[in-house]
């Protein structure tokens, strides 16, 4: 919990000292369309249902505001995932205007370069204590290794692991790549038949997403997700066609669209993720003092 | 917004400057007795509530980290009085270990004036628009002025409102006594009567609790409240017994108080009421990007 708190102060310094606003989205949301795992409210005579994050209302923010964060809690009610994952986590999330994919990338290496710097230096008891030594923090540095989604599947074929090209990268996937890394690593450019719909595709090539996933080395898995979101009406109406998501459902989003909006990239980072790998936790749930999963919502 | 945001820092700041350590409770809680006006969600097969607070959460943090504090949302489902509140709103929770009433009341008087001093420097701008000046925020200074319950309502019937000595002051009288200061003010040693059972007695007057409510000036009305917590399993097990609450309802709460706990202080305040007053708002809604109540919770 120590740590913890180290993380949000640096986190929260690192955002004001590069001119990002604070924000909060609602947690009670409306409708959800076609997207899964919501939890439900009793929202008096109505339903309500929690956030999964700031999307789309980091669209409002950010047309307003420009560089915009919130550090806030999210909740999923995936069952078959919970194993692995919280209902309840906090999150890191940031979206900034006129920004492309290679730029947030930026954004997402430079804050956690920060964070572990801080921590060498403000947690260094914890450190000692929890990983053995301060100094892989005390010397992360910019810039993370950068590989394709195409080159993730080579390593993984090689590895003789069974995948092709344009399978999703399960969980022990993604493992088996971060044991190959001593620092955090991006893997980019996932293709469209697994990504949602708010990513832009590459101009090159159509059948990948401008989005980057941000892993953690020594096995611990993803910490971090995002990419260059769908600014174009037009763009964003072909893709909804695509993915059979009705337009109608999803009005006030397709309103913020009206007129295109500002280009703009973003990202979630787990908290809690980031906690275990910096704090090598066995499990997500050490992350948190009341952690919630699927059986388990008390104290 | 954009004061949101300064405010926001400028309190993670502050109290990490004071060596609090930012922790985060639990959004999904069980059972909640007796208590109302808590949003019911489907939790899989069983029902979890959503928070209203760090208590009784908070214990376990200050028992283990010492002075702790959080910046997160709560949620609350009373239906009569949602047209002055939000159903979802952000909180600035902090408690202090080895900490009294008056210690409690300087905590929050330091905090708001600091914030409101960071304003005046980082929020010129936006407040010469809002306020047409930046003077008052720039010259707040400690102490507040400090009344008692006592105090306060001989000030009402001399000014000819209807109330009794142990009756709750209404939201409108309040603010009456508020259109009396300049500054924020204090109301401190409110009866049992009206308090929840969670608030220490005073040792002369066995009658008054150890709490205080912090209220803006200029009508805005309650921005904070706080206190001095029972630490007494004894104490807390009366209490419980006048209140007609069953300690069993209660059992994890009561394992915190097993062997008594640390002496401790602690407060809440409301950040949208908070800056409804230094915004000088109208309705509380434009605290909030995307405030929620009775009614509304679109988009």
């Amino acid at each position: 919990m120590k740590v913890r708190a180290k993380i949000l102060y640096a986190a929260h310094t690192w955002f004001n000292q590069q001119d990002y606003t604070e924000v909060h989205g609602p947690t009670f949301i409306p409708a959800t369309g076609e997207w899964p795992g919501y939890f439900e409210v009793k929202y008096f005579d109505k339903k309500a249902y929690l956030t999964q994050g700031l999307q789309p209302y980091v669209d409002v923010f950010v047309a307003n505001l420009g560089k915009s964060y919130t550090i806030a809690p999210v909740f999923r009610a995936e069952k078959q995932r919970t194993q692995r994952h919280l209902t309840e986590f906090w999150r890191i999330e940031a979206a900034a205007p006129e920004c492309d994919l290679d730029e947030i990338i930026r954004v997402q290496e430079e804050l956690v370069t920060h964070i572990c710097h801080r921590l060498s230096i403000e947690a260094r008891e914890e450190l000692m204590f929890l990983r053995g030594n301060v100094k892989d923090m005390a010397k992360m540095k910019t810039p993370f290794p950068r590989i394709t989604y195409d080159e993730a599947i080579e390593m993984l074929q090689k590895d003789g692991v069974r995948i092709f090209w344009g399978e999703e990268l399960a969980w022990d996937m993604e493992r088996k790549l971060s044991l190959q890394f001593d620092k955090p690593f991006f893997i980019k450019e996932f293709p469209t038949s697994f990504q949602t719909f708010l990513y832009k595709s590459s101009v090159q090539r159509q059948e990948l997403t401008l989005s980057a996933d941000l892993i953690a080395p020594e096995g611990y898995g993803e910490i971090s997700g995002g990419g260059q979101m769908i600014n174009e009406k037009k763009v964003l109406l072909k893709k909804m066609n695509e993915e059979e998501i009705n337009p109608a459902d999803q009005h006030w989003y397709m309103d913020l669209r009206m007129f295109d909006s500002a280009s703009q990239s973003g990202f979630m980072l787990g908290l809690e993720r980031l906690i275990q790998w910096i704090c090598k936790l066995k499990s997500i749930d050490e992350a948190s003092a009341f952690p919630r999963s699927l059986d388990k919502f008390y104290p």
